[in-house]
C-alpha cells in the first residue's frame, strides 16, 4: 500500500513549499520529533519529512495534491493523544496537521448544531456551548486534550456513552479533503437525511485512512439539567460487582455513568493515594429528572449484592467517589509503564472477561489491572511493566485477552481504534472476506494508498 | 451499471432452480405482478423474471451466486412499502425477497439487544419486545406494515426520531449477503466497537445497492415509562406555527413528538372528516418523567404565539388530537392520487420551506399540502392530483421544491430514500466528486453492478 520508501529524500518538497505560506510547512527537526509518537507508548523508527501545519482547508488540499502527485504517504494528525498509534508518523511520511484549525464557525440553538474546525478541543468546545445551554455529548477521558477531529477519527466514546451515545451519533456533516486533494461535503445540516450512501458515518472511526476532516457540523442537545447523584460501592470480588452492574441494567435503569474498577487497580490506587480501600469498586451516577429516586434504587441493588454503598449528591463527596475511577490511570503509572488495552464485550459477559484477563495475566506472569465502562461492556485491561517497551510476555498475554474477548462475542477495540497496535488481530474479528471488502472501500477513497498507510486496515 | 437486458429470457434459471427448494423460486405471473410496484405510485414496464422467496440466508447466497454468474440484476425486497421506488422490479430482474424471514432469534434484557431476521414487521417486533419492557425506537408511519430490513435499507425515521434517533442509531450489527454470494457479519454485539470501517452504518440507508441484509442485531432501550401528555394547537398561519415550534426547541425542550400540519392539509382533513377545523395545526407530545410540567410549558409557548391550545393526558382526547396528524394522509387520498415528497431542512428554515412550497404550487397551478415533522425539520410536501400519473406541472413543481430545500441548507430526502424518484437531483446535493466517490464505493461492493441497478445512486 505504501508509496515512497521510508527515509527517501523529500524529492519535491520545494513544489509543496511553493504553494503554501512559509510558516505552514514545517521541517524543523525539533518539531518533527514529537510526530514519531502519540500516547500509545509506541514510536516510529524515524522522523517524518515535514509537517503541513494547516490553517485552512486549502492548505490540506494543497498538501494532498502534492502527496498524490509524488506518491508520498500522509499521516493526518491533530493533538496526538491517540492510544492506538493511529497518528504516529515515520520516515518518508508527511504529517498533515489540523491542530491549529480550532475555530467555531456557527452555533445554532434552534438547529441544535454547531459548525467547527477539527482542531478544537472537546472540552473547550463544550465550555463554549455551555453558554448556550447546549452540549456535545462524546466525552473521552482525554476530553481536555483531545480534539473533535480526533474524536471523529476514532469514533470516541467515554464514560457517558452508554446513555448518550458515541461520536457517530453526534455528527451530522463533514467537510473532507480526499486523497487527491478534492474537497467534499458529506451528510447534511438537518437532523435527518438519507440522500446517497452515508459517507459521514463511514468517515467516523476510519482513523485517517479515507480522508482528512477539515470541518464538522455537530449535532448538539440541551445540557442535562438538575442534580447529579453519585453512588459508590466496594465489593469483595469482581464477579459480584459485575453482577450488580448487570442487575442495574436489568432493572431498566439508564445511569449516566456506570464504571467498574477491578481489585488490582483498587489496591494500586490505595497504595498510590495512601487511602485505605479494597475490593472491586462500582461507580454509578444518575442524572436528569428523577436522579435522586433512581440513585436510591441503584444503591439498593448494589447493597443487595453485598456492596458497601455510599450515596450522595454532595459535590465534594461525589468528587471523592468519582476520583476513585479517574485516579486509576495515574496510580497505575506510578508503578511502571502502562499499556492501556481496550476491548468490548456484551454486558452479560463482563464478569467472564474480567476472569479471562486475570487467568491470562497469571499464565504469563504479567501485571494486569482492569477497569470497565460497565454501562456498555467496554473494558480497559491495563498492563503495568518495567522499562519502556512491553515484553513478549505482555504481548502474548494481550493476544490471549483479545482472543478471549472475541470468543465472548466482543470486539477488539471499543473506542481507541485499531491504529498500529491491533492490525495483526483484525482478520480474527472481521474474517477474510470482510477485510478484503474493507480494503476495497479504502481503495475507492485512496487508490494509491497514501492516507495513513499501515494503520487501522 | 446494469447487466442483462430487460426482458431477456431467464437463460440459466434452471441452474438456480437446481440449488433451491422448489417453493422458494417463484415464477407464477400472478405473484410476479405485484413486484412491479411499491407504495411510491410508480410501476415498472414489465414483471421481473422470478422471485427467490428466501427462507434462510443460504437461499439469498445461492441467488446471489447465480445472479453474479449470469450477470442478472437483483432487486432486494421485503414488504414493498417503500415510498421512493427502491424495491420496484422490472423485466429481466430477479427479486430476492426476505419477506418471510421473520424470526426473532434472541432477546437479551441485560445486553439490551435482540437478533432478528429482516422480514419481521417493526410493530410486530415491538409488541414482542414490550413483554420484556424493551423498545426498538425507529417508528416510521408505516411501522405496522414495514419491515425491520426495509427500515434499515432506508434508515427510516418517523415521528419520534428527533428525540429518539433514526434507525442508524439502533443497529449494532448486520449479517449481509454480498453481490458474489458471500456472507459477512459487520459491526458488533457490543454497545461500542470501532474495529475497522463502519460497514454497518454504511449499509444502513443504502437501499439495497450494497448487499442484502439477512440478519440484524438491534440495540434496544427500556420502554419509556409514565404518562404521555398531548398538546394540540391551531394557528392562523403556518409561519407563526413554525415559529412556535422553533420556540419550543429554543426553550431546550425535547418533545417526543412535534408535528406541524399545514393549512391546506387541515382544510382537506376538515372536509374529509366533517369536523370543523381550520388553520395550521401543531401537535406536541411529551413523555418520560416531567412530562406534565413540560407539556404545561409547551402549552404556554404555543399560546404566547397565538395558538388555540388544548392540553390533555386523557387517552381518548389525546387520540383525537393525534388523529389530526395521522388522518391527513387518508384525507388527501380522498381528493385524488397522492405523491408524498420528503425533504429535510434545518429547523430554523422550516417556515421558509413552507412558503417555498406554496409559492411553487401557485406558480405551477398544482395542489400541494404540506405536513412536517417539526421536531427535526423533515417536511412531507404532498401532491394531490387527478389520474394515476403526476403531470409535468407536478414534476416541475417538485423540482422547484427540491431546489428550494437544497438552497435552504436541506437535503433531498429525510427518511424515504432516493429510490428511482430522486436520482435526477442527486448530483445537485452531492456534487460530482462525491457522487463519483459514492459510485466507487458501490463498485467495491458490487463490481458488476447487479444489486438494485438504477436505484439510489
Amino acid at each position: 500500500m505504501s508509496a515512497a520508501a521510508a527515509g527517501a529524500p523529500p524529492a519535491g518538497l520545494d513544489a509543496l513549499r511553493a504553494v503554501l505560506p512559509a510558516h505552514v510547512l514545517v521541517t524543523d527537526p525539533a518539531r518533527l520529533e514529537p510526530m514519531r509518537a502519540d500516547k500509545s507508548g509506541h514510536r516510529s523508527a524515524a522522523a517524518p519529512l515535514a509537517i503541513v501545519e494547516a490553517e485552512a482547508a486549502s492548505h490540506v488540499q494543497a498538501a494532498m495534491r502534492w502527496a498524490s502527485e509524488h506518491g508520498v504517504p500522509v499521516v493526518p494528525r491533530a493533538a496526538g493523544t491517540g492510544l492506538a498509534g493511529g497518528a504516529i508518523a515515520g520516515g518518508g511520511e508527511l504529517v498533515v496537521s489540523v491542530d491549529t484549525m480550532r475555530r467555531v464557525l456557527d452555533v445554532s440553538l434552534i438547529d441544535q448544531s454547531c459548525v467547527v474546525e477539527p482542531g478544537i478541543r472537546n472540552a473547550e468546545l463544550n465550555e463554549l456551548l455551555a453558554a448556550h445551554g447546549l452540549w456535545w455529548p462524546p466525552d473521552p477521558a482525554s476530553r481536555a486534550i483531545s480534539t473533535v477531529g480526533g474524536n471523529i477519527a476514532t469514533n470516541a466514546g467515554g464514560l457517558l456513552c452508554a446513555k448518550y451515545g458515541v461520536t457517530r451519533e453526534w455528527v451530522l456533516a463533514l467537510d473532507v479533503v480526499l486523497a487527491d486533494g478534492s474537497l467534499i461535503s458529506t451528510g447534511h445540516r438537518t437532523v435527518k437525511g438519507v440522500t446517497g450512501l452515508d459517507l459521514t458515518a463511514l468517515m467516523i472511526g476510519s482513523e485517517g485512512t479515507l480522508g482528512i476532516v477539515v470541518g464538522a457540523t455537530l449535532k448538539l442537545r440541551p445540557i442535562v439539567e438538575g442534580a447529579v447523584w453519585t453512588v459508590g460501592a466496594f465489593f469483595d470480588d469482581e464477579a459480584t460487582a459485575a453482577a450488580a452492574c448487570t442487575a442495574i441494567t436489568a432493572a431498566r435503569i439508564r445511569p449516566a455513568i456506570m464504571e467498574l474498577v477491578g481489585i488490582d487497580a483498587v489496591s494500586m490506587l490505595a497504595a498510590y493515594s495512601g487511602q485505605p480501600m479494597e475490593g472491586a469498586f462500582v461507580l454509578v451516577q444518575t442524572d436528569d429528572l428523577g436522579a435522586a429516586a433512581t440513585s436510591e434504587t441503584v444503591a439498593q441493588i448494589l447493597a443487595a449484592h453485598g456492596g458497601r454503598v455510599e450515596r450522595t449528591d454532595d459535590a465534594s463527596r461525589s468528587d471523592v467517589l468519582v476520583q476513585v475511577r479517574r485516579q486509576v490511570h495515574f496510580a497505575l503509572e506510578s508503578f511502571g509503564t502502562v499499556l492501556v488495552e481496550d476491548i468490548a464485550v456484551p454486558r452479560s459477559r463482563m464478569a467472564e472477561m474480567f476472569r479471562a484477563c486475570h487467568e491470562a495475566a497469571a499464565r504469563h506472569g504479567v501485571r494486569l489491572a482492569v477497569t470497565a465502562h460497565a454501562g456498555d461492556g467496554n473494558l480497559h485491561p491495563t498492563f503495568v511493566f518495567d522499562g519502556e517497551v512491553p515484553s513478549d510476555a505482555v504481548w502474548a498475554c494481550a493476544n490471549e485477552v483479545f482472543a478471549a474477548g472475541i470468543a465472548l462475542g466482543g470486539t477488539l477495540t471499543g473506542e481507541h481504534g485499531v491504529g498500529i497496535l491491533k492490525r495483526r488481530w483484525l482478520i480474527d474479528e472481521l474474517g477474510e472476506r470482510q477485510l478484503a471488502l474493507q480494503r476495497a472501500v479504502k481503495a475507492a477513497f485512496d487508490p494509491q494508498g497514501i492516507l495513513n498507510p499501515g494503520k487501522a486496515l
